[in-house]
């Protein structure tokens, strides 16, 4: 079975929830106040998009770089894809209510925070459970050295812990802040896993 | 003829219909009440999205299966598609109505829940149109055998039998369980039709 | 250059426009009354949902077949087609606002199916203007013979001037049911151009 | 590595974004007064739609161009398409501010404009790094003399300083038409770049 379409759905749902991110931009139209206001008011949304954004892109680059090298495809990697897509489809959710609580500070932002947290970490648990049943059926064109392939384990547990880490600092500490540097760990710990 | 273009068009809608799922997910802006009670609130939403983000994958499934074995398409399986693609794209409306209507219960909770059920069996009927079309015109490249042939029509009318009883069933009790339940079961049902 | 990207992309296009359209099958949520009477007074939404669902499904289908056919592109007939896709893409705006305007009766009705109408002219001129120019320029893989490229213009001469008077109907007569069954007429009229 | 999937995904983020710029077009329902003076109010959105609608699709025919000239991809040039899709998904944004904030006059037409011409001007900006990261690392099939990267260098800079000086002029004048204007200007600029 060959993964074209399953790239081709994929390419459409990560297509689909990059664009959506940016709906969220919208200011309210005149009589809210002065565009100017209204722009600085809705800085998270910006930077919520702009993290939201890197880190679809990356996933995508990820997604790309892993299915380039496979050689066959299995109904359990379709049905593991679509769990990584679910969260893909949940991140204009995450970061919508993380854009909108997070200045309320408090209890509702650090829940905020935690979900959109929690989505990426979803995102990423799910794709490492897709590239962990890649190279434990063999299913990869060139195979993992046993070196490289620790060498992944290892850094995608750290990413990960890291993770898990970020969550529970972003329901402690009422603050956003480290939640959006963080987010942008992920993707990274994930990219140098493959070449 | 070839599938090619056929694909990536279902792909497509496929892809933004389960996109488009998730934008019922946002909860109202702050000034409406705490994050977890609109969050707790909005549990229909989130369980109306998870069945309908898996109905739909398994779809997608089942549609790369079957058009993977397709040897040639003709003008009549590009209208039948079409009509599977008219269920998925009302699939999202289906959803956010179900899961707007349930919570109050009584007659609108049931006809909210016969109008959900009703699309996926509108969904799951056209599928099988497809299905039927396909082997009685052969299209497909490699035959079934006349014995799998008859295990596919019993197992499709037992899943569409279980599915109107539902929809009976959503009309009768005030309660939207089952029919959530009951949601699952016809793409499984269907997914065991291919290999 | 060949036509790959150029059917993806508009692909895409017809994907996202034939979904969002189901967006507009939304109810207003609890307290605005029974659900079966918001569904009632929400008719004519599902009837020109249908109605357009149907016509970009056959324009998709037009689109599919004249492609197919083709046996080189150039720059113009991107252009040509973003001609084409831009009406696409104005079809949810002039169902919505058929949609919302037709009960009202009256000049805005009229107006309103003048809209919707008028954007379904577009998609046919445009749709006529791309196929002039494959025959024209000879892009077709296998010509048409000139009995053939007479019929083809026929027909599609008297599909437009009726559309023309289908919207010059509808800015008269305070109806919108004669727009509605007409706009079914144009892409039947377009649907035998091509075999 | 091949530009199949980065086509693919480009294809579907063009697409969705020119999809959802009609979004916008949307009067609002009955009892808001007469849809013929909803729609006259409404031409600065119709307007703005129809220059980002042409932008984009012009993007893509320029985006088309040089990605079916391209012999190899790495990447980095994955990243800067990214780049590119970023500013592509921020027009719809940039177009529905810019049609709601025109029609007040003054410093917030001003800076609505601004930001419609930012958007255009980073996604120019990011074409042309794509494009001259292309010729400088030798990724096309067919290199450029260098009279014709000359020229190309040439033209992206006067398209490119003229987009600045719009945007200059559109925070100094009170007024959005000439902003407008030039909005044409740079995708016109970027298209003989390429044949």
């Amino acid at each position: 079975m060959e993964s074209d379409r399953l790239e081709a759905f994929s390419d459409g749902v990560f297509a689909v929830a990059i664009t959506l991110l940016a709906l969220d931009l919208a200011v309210p139209g005149p009589g809210h106040g002065r565009l100017g206001d209204l722009l600085r008011h809705h800085l998270p949304s910006f930077a919520a998009f702009a993290v939201s954004f890197l880190t679809i892109g990356i996933i995508w680059v990820n997604h790309h770089t892993l299915f380039k090298n496979f050689a066959r495809i299995d109904r359990t990697l379709l049905f593991l894809n679509l769990l990584l897509l679910f969260f893909v489809v949940c991140i204009p959710f995450g970061t919508s209510t993380f854009a909108a609580y997070l200045p309320l500070g408090q209890f509702d932002a650090s829940l905020a925070t935690a979900i959109y947290q929690g989505v990426f970490e979803g995102m990423s648990l799910s794709f490492g459970i897709l590239f962990w049943w890649a190279i434990r059926h063999e299913h990869l064109k060139i195979a993992l050295t046993p070196a490289a392939a620790r060498t992944a384990v290892i850094r995608f547990g750290i990413g990960n812990v890291g993770y898990i880490a970020a969550v529970g600092i972003a329901c402690r500490v009422d603050y956003g802040a480290p939640a959006v540097i963080s987010s942008g760990l992920c993707p990274m710990c994930c990219l140098p896993l493959m070449r």
